[in-house]
Parts: structure tokens; C-alpha cells; sequence
């Protein structure tokens, strides 16, 4: 790969909020192109987000990942996904996590691991989602933000896996964090589990750029 | 899973156009929640779109995959991505991926293969992106859009991999294309391969709900 990126780069030369909605904000910007030309840039400025994968680790070895089955009103269908929220002002993407983890399913975990960062729609949103495994789960009470309904259950890796391939899961932090667990899992890939203590105490960047 | 979804299932009460941008419309809906109370949805309204990965097999049996890097504006980053674009109104996804996989890179395909069905942003967008898979490549001119820039390269599914457990892939469609190779390529899952006529031939719906 090129090193030099100078014959790809976009820069902005003014821009404007076509609409600031009560969570969405839609921006568009002129840009100047490599090439000297202009364009414009329509995208939405999007807080950043995060996504959990919870591990149920059974006495005989087997493992169970807790899923959430939500309607999701833009795509008009219950979606089955991992759970996930958007980041508070200022929050850090652990806090968020083990917040949204804590809300959405009542648990909280003794161990965490940060496996990456990912950009859901990068043409026209700013958003990136950071990808969380959690471990030693404990099980408290809900807490859904006003308006929210979903239903949490638990599955196998295989189960998840057959439905990343049936398209019964289409929902694309699903997806990722599928290709995580089943390189994980195989041990080609590693996770950096740390107690949430650590997590808590250590300086961590927020996900908004 | 439970099969009745009544206690999930939000319906559209009323509806508002925020703003039509020059290809994102913004729209915010009055829905009624499955409690019987009431809630406001914002989305955009997105009209569908595909990716394609584009294998080139070697003499000695080495797979090369056709990727790109394009600087995208709303991330502010250069992202590596595979081939993908939007569908034009009424067009079938098989003729988007096509046509985006000639424009973008300027390779024709002998083979395809449809991969699956994805949602980037279930919470705030209608996207879906159909995946699809394309074999037996030749080589002819490109055409890219008007103020599109992006560079075509080649890398090996080791590499994809790499890329995608170290973060130098963060693309959502591309890390769960890597998916999907990954398990291909292992005999896991199988992909339909067809000719590029049996395909362009094909009812086929359009993306596009």
C-alpha cells in the first residue's frame, strides 16, 4: 500500500447543519478534492458507540453469549444483536459499555477485553462502535431507557455463527464481533481480558473524534 | 426465541420529511410503542446498496482479493474497503454490483455468487447492503463517478485478516465480507456461485424494502 495519501485526501472548506434532529444532526460540507475540484459531503455527526459481547461460561466448558432481539423501526424488523448504546457527552467507550451491559441486561462483569474499533457507515456517518467482551457476568436489575423494549436471551458461538450464514442476524456489529468470537475462540486471535476495576481506573480516550 | 413479536413491534403513527439532502432525506416519525405509549424515530432513508469481493486466483492457487482504499470524509480517514456502492432507483442488486465492481475497479466477472443481506445502522438508517462475491476476473477500464478518488490493490486473505484483527480495517461491510470469506474458505459456508448471465437473466428483487 501507498504510503502517501495526498492524491486521496478530501479537505473542508465550509459547511453548514442542514438539520439538527434530537439525536441525529445532519452536516454538509464543501470539500476540496485531490484532483482540485469540489464536491460536497452530506453525513451525520454521530456521538460514537459501543458494542458488547457478554461470555456465560458454563460449568462443563460450554459458553453462552447473551443476545438481544429489538425491533428496530428504520429497518421495519425484530433484529437480533449484541447489546450496544450510544456514548454520553464525554463518556469512555469502557463506562459506556459496562453502563449499556448493565441496562439493557441487568449484568455486570468481573473481566473486560477491548477487541476494536469499527466504522458502521463510513460515507455518511461520522459514528464508530467500539467492540467490548465482557466475562464473570453477575445478574441485577434492568434499568431501559424510556421507549426501549427488548427481549435478552442467550445462544452458542454455533448458534450465532449459523445464523450470521442463514441471514437470521443481518446487523452488521453482530456480524463483526462474530468474526471476533470464532477467531477467539480459535485462538488465532487475542483478547486483553482485565478486571473492571482496571478498566475503571485506567485513562482511556473517549471514541468522538 | 419466542416466536410472538406483539411485545417488540413499534407501528408508524405519522411522519416528517427533516430535510432532503442531495442523497440523504432525513425523516422523523411519530411511532406507538408496544406499551400502548408514544416515541419519535429519526432515520434516514437510504436507498440500498452492495459490496462485492472480487477473488483473483493464481496458477499456484494463490487467492488475491481486490480491495480499495478511499479517503472517507465523514471518518476523516483513508479506509481500506471492498468494492461497494449504491443502488440507482429501481435497479436489482445484481446490476449494482456490477456495474459498481466495472466503475470502481474495472473488472468483469465470469462468476458471482450472492453472499448475504446486511444492515450497517439498523438503529438510524434503511441501508442494507447485499453482499456478493465475484470469480473469474478481466481486466477493462474504469469509470469512476465524478469527484470519486480511490486506489484498487490487491492483498491475500492472510492479509484481510491481519488488517482486521489490528485495526487497519475498520470498515463494517469489509470486516463482515472478511467473515464470510474466512468461513468460505475453511468449507464452512457455501456460496452459490453462477455465471454472470444465469445471474443478469434472474428475477431478482431490488434492495429495496
Amino acid at each position: 500500500m501507498p504510503a502517501a495519501d495526498a492524491h486521496l485526501i478530501e479537505t473542508r472548506l465550509s459547511g453548514e447543519v442542514l438539520v439538527r434532529g434530537s439525536f441525529l444532526t445532519l452536516q454538509r460540507d464543501a470539500v476540496r478534492l485531490p484532483d482540485g475540484g469540489q464536491a460536497t459531503r452530506e453525513y451525520l455527526n454521530h456521538p460514537g458507540a459501543v458494542a458488547i459481547v457478554p461470555l456465560i461460561e458454563g460449568n462443563g466448558g460450554a459458553l453462552q453469549l447473551v443476545l438481544e432481539r429489538q425491533y428496530r423501526y428504520p429497518v421495519e424488523q425484530v433484529i437480533i444483536e449484541f447489546p450496544a448504546g450510544k456514548l454520553d457527552p464525554g463518556e469512555r467507550t469502557f463506562d459506556c459499555a459496562r453502563r449499556e451491559l448493565r441496562e439493557e441486561t441487568g449484568y455486570a462483569a468481573r473481566e473486560w477485553a477491548r477487541a476494536a474499533r469499527l466504522h458502521p457507515t463510513v460515507a455518511y456517518s461520522t459514528e464508530s462502535i467500539d467492540l467490548w467482551f465482557a466475562r464473570g457476568l453477575t445478574q441485577g436489575a434492568r434499568r431501559l431507557d424510556a421507549g426501549e423494549h427488548l427481549d435478552v436471551f442467550t445462544a452458542t458461538p454455533r448458534q450465532l455463527l449459523d445464523w450470521c450464514r442463514d441471514e437470521t442476524i443481518t446487523d452488521a456489529k453482530t456480524l463483526v464481533a462474530a468474526l471476533w468470537l470464532d477467531q477467539w475462540l480459535a485462538g488465532r486471535w487475542t483478547l486483553d481480558w482485565r478486571a473492571e476495576q482496571d478498566w475503571a481506573a485506567a485513562v482511556e480516550n473517549t471514541a468522538t473524534s
